[in-house]
């Protein structure tokens, strides 16, 4: 048992390190923050992370295992209500770990590992949407050509990686809160979603998309 | 004559800072480089500009300025044609400002006059990018109702916003640099562009969108 308590003390570091970089923004929260945000000294964090970048890494690289497991479900989705499904999974993982969106600009320049982790998630990211549309077209509700797969599935990453950022940007004093969770990622999904509507082939999905989405407002309140 | 040297070291300041801004990220410029760049005294840069604040501010109200006076022209747009036009000036000048949407969440976090002045100029984006739509759609180039038109004018101004930052994530060592801004735009324009493609009534407007935006490619290279 006890063996195990650095590895607890390291778990226990790297979720309330997560929670404080979503809710301030990584560059305003210091090591110092956090150990006292833990009670532990800040040698004892130390001797887990010997640098904040050693700890945004960890967190970093459990989000990258996350989505790249993600993106493996994308070619199964065969209808609206699938791809409802997965956009949504998407938004959530993407909320869970917000604070590397906003202020992505600014780490990538900082951090080598991320600099080329984040461009290999992005790819794989579009052509996971890639797939997506490729998957709903052979299902036989989409009618979409292949260059159209290309554009559009390219304009749904950039939807999708910084639909959080307009949203922070129309709120920045609340839109990264807990709170504002709910209705942010489902407006994403939906304005997402909402790009393929022209082009399926059945006005019964139409609907349903329509449906499954009129709960939610289009715009940040 | 004498007199008007105070104003023309301040335009000087200005335009060597937005490029330094530009190319290196505006945390990553201090004052002191700027001033060693101009080969002034930081006491006399600190006599135009007592802040590294009101220098961001200044260049931010001349991208306001023009903006604004850019969205004005939306509402003019009839077809394809103007709307590339349109497009293609709205991408050129976020690309002369490209370090305001750089590291544009943290900005906002850090600065008042921004966090309020930004949020106003993607609330006028996202309405200029809705009249652009009407404006086709009355001109009978477009058939699209209005909950589709108010859910993609959003969705085309996240494209607009981070087409830029997208690019930068795909290569953050050669994005921002000025040999990349042709392509880099052109990219930007032909997808948010391709986002109307499914609406428009006329085959020949099909043809001639994909004829202007055929040269590039879809993807940043």
């Amino acid at each position: 048992m006890v063996k195990k308590a650095p590895r607890r003390t390291a778990e226990r570091i790297a979720t309330v390190s997560l929670d404080l970089f979503n809710r301030f923004g990584e560059p305003n929260v210091s090591t110092t923050l956090i150990s006292a945000e833990l009670n532990i000294s800040p040698g004892n964090l130390y001797y887990h992370f010997p640098a904040k970048d050693t700890l945004v890494n960890h967190l970093f690289d459990s989000y990258e295992a996350a989505i790249l497991s993600l993106m493996e479900a994308s070619s199964d989705v065969q209808d609206v209500e699938d791809a409802w499904f997965f956009l949504h999974s998407l938004f959530e993982l993407i909320w869970d770990y917000r604070f590397l969106y906003r202020d992505l600009n600014d780490l990538l320049s900082r951090n080598r590992h991320l600099e080329t982790h984040f461009k290999h998630i992005l790819e794989r990211k579009t052509a996971a949407l890639r797939a997506l549309l490729e998957s709903m077209a052979h299902a036989q509700k989409l009618n979409i050509d292949a260059q159209t797969v290309e554009t559009l599935s390219a304009s749904m990453a950039v939807v999708v990686t910084y639909w959080l950022s307009y949203e922070y940007v129309s709120d920045p004093r609340h839109a990264m809160e807990p709170q504002s969770a709910g209705l942010a990622l489902a407006r994403g999904a939906r304005h997402v979603l909402s790009l393929l509507t022209p082009y399926l082939t059945d006005a019964s999905q139409q609907a349903h998309l329509q449906q499954l989405t009129a709960a939610y407002q289009s715009t940040p309140a």
